[in-house]
């Protein structure tokens, strides 16, 4: 066979397949949130289970992350319980489903909303640590080691008109940034004692379809040879997003290419969604993704003000931190900046050499060092403040605690523009699917022995203004769990 | 074969044809803009021609549009010339890069540029009868038989800014709203004066596939009958968008189900995007669409200003139609409102009905009875009239001849809500192509055997709210030659 160059767009026809050269019965491409725990499950049926991860140890993207799981109803969880939290099943998946934004997913928010309880038992099950502390503020991520945190848009407008809010994010126990990197010890070890088949450098470099178009097995190059890997129940797809294949985020999410960094462990490179396109599979809202500008912490800087070039705000700026970064993204000439004043005013923690783009004692001198049409900064400043100071916010929502006159010269303008912008961002697009994995074709029907989970399928967070931190960890094991089992029972 | 079902997403094999029915070089599917042209260059190369449409007679979607093609560049063409407006190649390629958006495709802006004035004369030449005449002023549809027309977003910032304006759309003689009939009765005539066997009342179920995964024609139901037809060549895919697929819509371009009158002649199901998802073709920007909002005519209500539920501009009125549409589409809470005062006011011809939501002899009136906050909109027409009396719009750079103070009472709101709205809508999003036509897997690579033009594939127009009115008829017809004579080369 060494003639043949195998690579994800060309699938494999199962009589080109010399021989087998490992048998399984689900097979799982990717060890990371979505694979961990669909070999978790899948094992947990008595099924075989192989893995192939194509670094050389286990977690992918979900262990560089900060390891929140976004959790809630069914009551509360017992952490949110314990600390004076009710969040009902209802007023979780109202708030998901406005978070999916128009093309929200209504049986997977249900099937999510009903079980997202249980899965954080689940996850404590397998030793997963949380400490069960809540955390109060607004955080991009907690420097303690705390669990609960206010994680998305719940306490904002228009979210919090819509649903009741709790905080819904369970942050992994770890001291600072790192908890995924905890959690996925956890899941990659649980896996490899239920007795999953472990591969490591081991790429899947495209599927193996039958006669009938359904999935039999992958083609895949472990340390540094072909193998033919058989899957007689199924192959669970979950190898992450397409962050970093800059081609293909050119030709699916062209917005996203203003975003210099990209949120990965290195392998979003779509070669899971592109082994679905390649036999049929429909993938769906490519052009969505998670992107964020940190301008906080302080949180004081929350209390600024987003001017764009005509000198009006966009954006309540309490919104989740994901939410301000794409309208900040969308704004006419990728003008955008913060204004601040003196007791509010402290440089952004992640970001500490923000550029100041102009400082005066007065609004109207910001407006012209801005270049903003005479009188337009001054009047959005003047008519924010009047309202602001009784705490009302007529435009945009934003909530009281927010809300003060920036009144205290001297004042700033810190650049949000986009040449100065960071953004940082992953993808939200993937292979179409229904709640249990299964991967769907164009005319929405099952591709037999086919499912995927986690970034490379299109789950719960799929509209980049309606993001949560601790969304996809959610989704990527709550539905990863499932296509582990839908594979496992075929 | 009577227990086989053949859908779209499921490709049929070729060692699972029992029997050639038809044999032909080039099987084109779909007899629309991009299908007719299909088959005249693929006939002029001598290549046999097969076209399959679904209807009983030929035209497709664009039997039913206007009419105008958006071509220019060269210098100009004849009509341009004639009537005083030199357009430069660069200028066009400008212009249609803006348009396009973040994805715009550099390789078939730069193509469609040098060629397109070559193009509307192979029109001329094929007998489309171009009156030649300009027809100056601001219309969605001309009324009358003139050819060259405004029919984007050439005067209007920012497209102004960035490429000197010309008038491209040039329009088949016709009077009245019909133009596009004439344009295909013209070319449909053509390919069957040079040699397509065109068959009616046939719908082509699924491609067939050969061993390697190339396309070795098609299955077809032709006057009830399931057919298999051999395409040697290759196979033009060119059935139209999706449109009026409401479940495609509303998995792909989920934000377009706002509007209810979908722009189609009856068959844009997708079908053609997915039987070439089926064979691995991935499709791109299929979030996007083209949608308007018909405000004007009479176009003194573009005098207008639209404002939204914070009293706010969003737009300058004076941009495409289709663009302005998308714009009141995005406002929140669906909320936006067309003010007007005496002097502009007119019925909307195409909306005489429209919601007169707010009624005053002053704009705090109006203000109060849309409940918007309280001084907002007061201000926001101050500002605009104050600089609108100097010829001026520093906030959103509406064009001097649309901008006058909107200062004769009694003043009114015109409704645009959501509930108000009725938006038309077409699909822009497709398959993945070259310019040649050529099928891109997933990888990025050619799909040997498979071309796809007009609103099957993703072509110049892919951008909502860059569209101009011609651009889709312009692409169709451009690139269904094109992809014509790549079948018929290979």
């Amino acid at each position: 066979m060494q003639n043949v160059t195998y690579t994800p767009s060309r699938p494999c026809r199962v009589e080109d397949v010399p021989a087998w050269d490992i048998e399984t019965d689900v097979l799982v491409v990717g060890f990371g949130a979505a694979g961990s725990c669909a070999a978790i499950e899948a094992r947990r049926t008595g099924a075989r289970v192989c893995v192939l991860e194509v670094a050389s140890a286990g977690g992918g993207s979900a262990a560089l992350s900060g390891g929140e799981v976004y959790v809630g109803g069914s009551g509360g969880t017992s952490v949110q319980r314990a600390n004076g939290f009710e969040d009902s099943t209802e007023d979780l998946a109202a708030y998901l489903t406005l978070s999916g934004g128009p093309g929200a997913d209504g049986e997977r928010v249900r099937v999510y909303a009903e079980g997202a309880e249980a899965h954080f038992r689940w996850l404590q099950e397998l030793g997963v640590p949380f400490k069960g502390s809540y955390l109060p503020g607004k955080w991009i991520e907690p420097t303690t080691d705390d669990t609960l945190l206010w994680s998305g848009n719940e306490l904002a407008w228009p979210f919090s008109a819509t649903a009741k809010p709790a905080p819904r994010g369970h942050t992994v126990q770890f001291k600072g940034w790192g908890g995924g990197k905890v959690l996925m010890e956890h899941l990659c070890a649980q896996a490899a004692a239920f007795g999953a088949d472990i591969r490591y450098n081991a790429r899947a470099l495209t599927l193996v379809v039958d006669r009938d178009g359904g999935v039999a097995g992958v083609v895949a190059r472990i340390d540094g040879e072909v193998r033919f890997v058989r899957a007689l129940k199924g192959v669970v797809l979950s190898a992450g997003g397409f962050i970093v294949n800059r081609d293909m985020v050119a030709r699916f999410a062209p917005a996203a290419l203003a975003c210099v960094k990209e949120v990965s462990g290195g392998n979003d490179d779509g070669s899971g969604i592109r082994m679905g396109m390649a036999v049929g599979a429909t993938a769906i809202h490519m052009d969505q993704f998670f992107a964020t500008v940190p301008f906080f912490p302080p949180e004081s800087l929350v209390k600024g003000i987003f001017v764009n070039e005509r000198g009006e705000r966009f954006i309540n700026e309490d919104a989740y931190h994901g939410r301000v970064g794409h309208y900040v993204l969308r704004q006419p000439g990728g003008r955008a900046w913060l204004l601040v004043d003196n007791e509010i005013f402290g440089r952004p923690v992640i970001k500490p050499d923000v550029d100041i783009a102009a400082v005066g004692e007065t609004w109207a001198e910001i407006e012209q060092e801005l270049g903003i049409p005479a009188g337009a900064l001054q009047h959005t400043v003047e008519k924010f403040n009047a309202r602001a100071a009784e705490g009302q916010d007529p435009y945009f929502h934003k909530a009281a605690p927010w809300l003060r006159p920036l009144s205290v010269p001297p004042f700033a303008a810190l650049s949000y523009c986009s040449e100065d912008l960071e953004a940082h961002a992953f993808t939200l697009g993937g292979l179409h699917t229904l709640p249990g994995g299964e991967v769907l074709d164009a005319d929405g029907r099952p591709i037999a022995g086919l499912f995927a989970a986690g970034r490379t399928a299109c789950g719960l967070p799929r509209w980049g203004e309606g993001y949560s931190s601790g969304l996809s960890l959610g989704d990527s094991t709550f539905f990863g769990r499932k296509a582990g089992r839908s594979a496992a029972q075929r």
